[in-house]
């Protein structure tokens, strides 16, 4: 039997910005989101005030409804800054999955968005003491959770993570040491991947002010001071250090700022993931399905360099994945009808996630 | 009415290997592939002994011989040492071909290989009064015939040139000369889009070698000294010397070699691709798609390099267009099922190129 | 007859911190710094408040007094935002100079620092009728007033210019477009050269706030958006457009912001350095010394990436030049003890300025 | 009191080809090229056919004969395929040395080059039960040999390292996991520094020939497979393996050839240095002087990518160190009057070498 109306016809005339002439949206068969409210005890173990309440929210596809199946489950990690809320906000991340659904390019599956907001960045996607165990919410709170109140495909071969720019970093992070959880993960425009060509030596820090602040608050306005406040937090957290819970990677000596190189070399190893790639070779290697794509014009080159790399060691691991690099920013080719969510990351899914029972 | 059966999910079967097992490869509706020879006028203006006498290969769609109808035309042009023989001999392009039509992945088109063979490397894709003018081959012989002798809609909205190579820097170069002709262009892998990172008076060419050879043929086994002889034929051209009929850019000088930059000047401006984008804009602007793509792992990273460069010359250039580099070297993620050819070239076609009379 | 002390020796002592003991900085001969305050009637022609009174700073060097030669002049262009006085006003300029001269590094020149300042962001070594004919200043006022008021050896083998970041572009403009007036060059960490791997549409200008923007100061604390407003004065004016008096390259068209890549092209081709080098090859290759030189961690990469291929462009073009990337930034290896203009720039000019009669 | 003649001066001179009109060559004073045969216990531990005698040159300075001092060393590494008396046969090394000494660019040292031949490439310096322990010869042997029969000063402040190519590893080399002997080091153009862009899947070896051949002699004219048989002797040795008394990091598995990424990996820690870089960044800390450069212009781009990469990370472990990059090639600035070697190497040996008792 062949198909005798074209998949990709459809997503062409999306990508070309054709209107859904043929099948009009009203015909759309659409998807319910349902609010999760959870209260997370391992979040409660933080230092900057992040609060356990989370506003998790799930997208059950249409045919969740009456089917009875059981499900696999997309768990999406939204960049930092950004929320389960704003994802849902504008209707188009639904769209695009009904879209997806209805197409055929991928078969229905569950989308879980976890809360990962905070008082400061939000979730950079790791386990720290002071800004919270975000690996271990994901894995032991929130997985359970999703796998207890849903009719989920309750296995590592039917659970994918996908995330993008920070959440990026998180799928990826999820696939080296979580993938007897996931086994598929799908990384957009990654960052932390790797640290480009700059040293840390000549990162932009206002380290004056990172010393002179109190809260990541009072660094409003200053960019990457800001953030690294945050990353500090997450990569490098001391929590005997009360001034920010953290040790910054320029110590103050007698006065004056000064590269710790061993400080620094820490925090890299912790936060950058091509440092670990080595011993989390053996887990990629058994992933269903690895990928990262990203944005050849981000401004800040050292993510699209540390992604040129980081697929090179991946490459020389032996690790199977595919690492696109296209032309774009981080954001403007992304959620676009006819965009990488609905053209890459979707049938990529479709083609490593098992759907059946 | 919503597809029950996913095209995407067939193309991701088969990206893993899985065999066909659904709709077994014997039930594929079968093109047929017609010898059309042809004698050419334009190539017989040439110095080096080509012949006019071109094996041209059709590929007409499994619905051509009942349909009655116009069908698109793609011309392929095949890289240098390569031949519409050697492309079709092991028939997997065929199988590829036959399988995105069968799958709905694309709507059914003519392709056409025309023979770009020759006695040295084959065509470069440049008009050239010493190894051939193969621009003027193809649309002023080539296409004509095909519009003459085949059920074509004969129009550039429903041409499209395609190319791997050196027959990816012919599919940029006919987008930039002869956009009138054609309204789509895919490029795998081009290669002289730019220079890369090395000067030319750095590129390893044997030129005491260059000097003293009488041919091409006497180069052989020399790499890219021999490869230069023919791209000086092409891009240098002088008939009035007769050593070689053109001009090499390190100049003899009292029996010394002698870089001459304005004869490498000269050269670049025609042989690479980015030295005259500025002029090729506008008409590169009218295009309906166009596209490159190349892998990451090619090991003249020049290739790489100048890719990415002349993306960036594109966007700046008000040039619409995709710009993919993937995880492969030039041929490995190309050909295969679920490769390029298959996931990307035809999916880009079909969203540009118009099938409808 | 061979020198018992080594020149080097010293020098290394410098830069590994140790103190002059050998010659003490009170023994160290001084020259002298003249203020030769000068109305220049080029830069009247401006439309942004530029005012023509020019605060000139000339160094004379030890000998000069009581010598009765002529001396060669080397012509330093400061870097934006900057100014002579403050080029002096640490007194290390004139240190590493006396030095320089002391140790037998370099024999005695005569420094003029003409005033490059403005209203926004000074000099960008450009003539333009919006911000300032800055290149015939130079040429036709300065040099002129010099020759005339001081012991020169006025020809161009005994002229050199030299310049730092902004200053570093002007000092190869000048080589480019003047060779007949300066014979030697040296760029210290020029920028501009080149546009690296962001397309102009990705750069970070916020282009709403230029629109609304009355004058340069109303931009204050925006960055690149703030330098841009000066750029297009400079590379991109247009004294009826009276905004900005210049052509923003993304137009605003029905109240919505647009890329308008004739503009952009345009101006780049004005701006940047690599967009003209095949047009001033033959100029820059009668020069008797030209050099440039960078450090590889300028957080602006695009900076790094372009010098290294402009000394590509040049040795592609012929041209003989030294093109040294260090270990640093644009700032913290030059003008220290035994940094880059102590023993790379002066080395350089005394090897090819001619400073005999 | 102030030097009157510019040692600068002279090395201009000599730059612009210059003759040495004022002080003609007949009146330089000579060292003495003293052959210093020497047979090794350490390299007689090898599975090649390396034999032990060596054939060791020590370049004494022209003061040695009557001075009754001690003198620092400078061991100098040649490149794999050359050896000490090709170093010394055309009398350039020894002039530039001459030169530099006569100039008081640098005080009088012994230049030591140590016999680094082999039936392969010669060292790779590195210590192999296979292809010889390089290091140990070096450390153990010659540096006692030197020091019992010349008057050196005989501790790590006055020796230093200097090499070029495989001989710039060797320096660096030194450096990582030999401070306690030399504390200056300068790497001219090393290669091995790190990986580059690309994964060693794709690395151009013709493992067939490879598996087929039973020497390195028999890999003659095939380039980098050539080459990766004596790589894999002395990073990836086993004595064991009687083949080639190494584990190629493709396997032959059942007569196919598979790349082995645990042993790409393992012989990519050893052969790279940036591998163990963390682990030594402690003794680099230690070091007087360390110092690499390269030419921009290598045809191996992955040698001048990694160089910059090594640099950055030196910067990160806060090793404070001098790093280069500078128009040329590989070889074509490095021995010429003016070239690298006597503007660059020895002053930098000068300014870190401790000359007196």
């Amino acid at each position: 039997m062949y198909l005798k109306h074209a998949v990709w016809v459809l997503v062409g005339l999306l990508a070309t910005g054709q209107t859904w002439a043929a099948s009009p949206g009203a015909a759309l068969p659409h998807g319910t989101l349902v609010d999760e409210p959870f209260v997370s005890t391992v979040l409660k173990d933080n230092r900057i005030g992040l609060k356990p309440e989370r506003a998790i929210k799930v997208f059950l596809p249409p045919g969740y409804g009456n089917s009875g199946k059981r499900y696999p489950v997309v768990y999406f990690l939204h960049n930092a800054w950004w929320s389960p809320k704003q994802m849902f906000e504008d209707g188009n991340m639904q769209r695009l999955l009904e879209r997806g659904f209805a197409d055929g390019v991928i078969k229905e599956f569950i989308l879980v968005a976890a809360d990962y907001t905070g008082p400061t960045t939000g979730s950079l996607y790791e386990n720290s003491p002071v800004s919270g165990r975000w690996i271990d919410y994901t894995v032991d709170e929130v997985v359970p959770l999703i796998d207890r109140k849903y009719r989920t495909l309750a296995r590592r071969e039917s659970r994918a993570v996908v995330g993008d720019f920070f959440g990026g970093r998180g799928a990826l992070k999820f696939a080296m040491v979580k993938a007897d959880v996931f086994s598929v993960a799908y990384a957009m425009h990654p960052v932390a991947t790797g640290i480009g060509d700059l040293p840390w030596s000549s990162t932009e820090i206002d380290w004056q002010r990172m010393y002179a602040a109190k809260s990541y608050g009072e660094l409003g306005g200053l960019g990457r001071t800001q953030i690294f406040w945050a990353i500090h937090q997450a990569f490098a957290p001391n929590v005997a250090n009360t001034h920010c819970f953290c040790n910054f990677y320029f110590e103050m000596k007698d006065g004056k700022i000064t590269y710790n190189p061993d400080r620094a070399k820490a925090m890299q190893k912790a936060f950058l993931l091509d440092d670990t790639l080595d011993e989390a070779a053996p887990a990629l290697r058994t992933m269903r399905g690895l990928a990262l794509d990203w944005g050849r014009f981000d401004t800040t080159q050292a993510h699209v360099i540390s992604n040129r790399q980081f697929s090179r060691k991946l490459e020389d691991s032996g690790v199977e994945h595919e690492a696109e690099e296209y032309r774009g920013d981080p954001w403007n080719r992304t959620w676009t009808e006819g965009g990488r969510f609905a053209t890459r990351v979707l049938p990529f899914l479709e083609q490593h996630l098992i759907s059946a029972d």
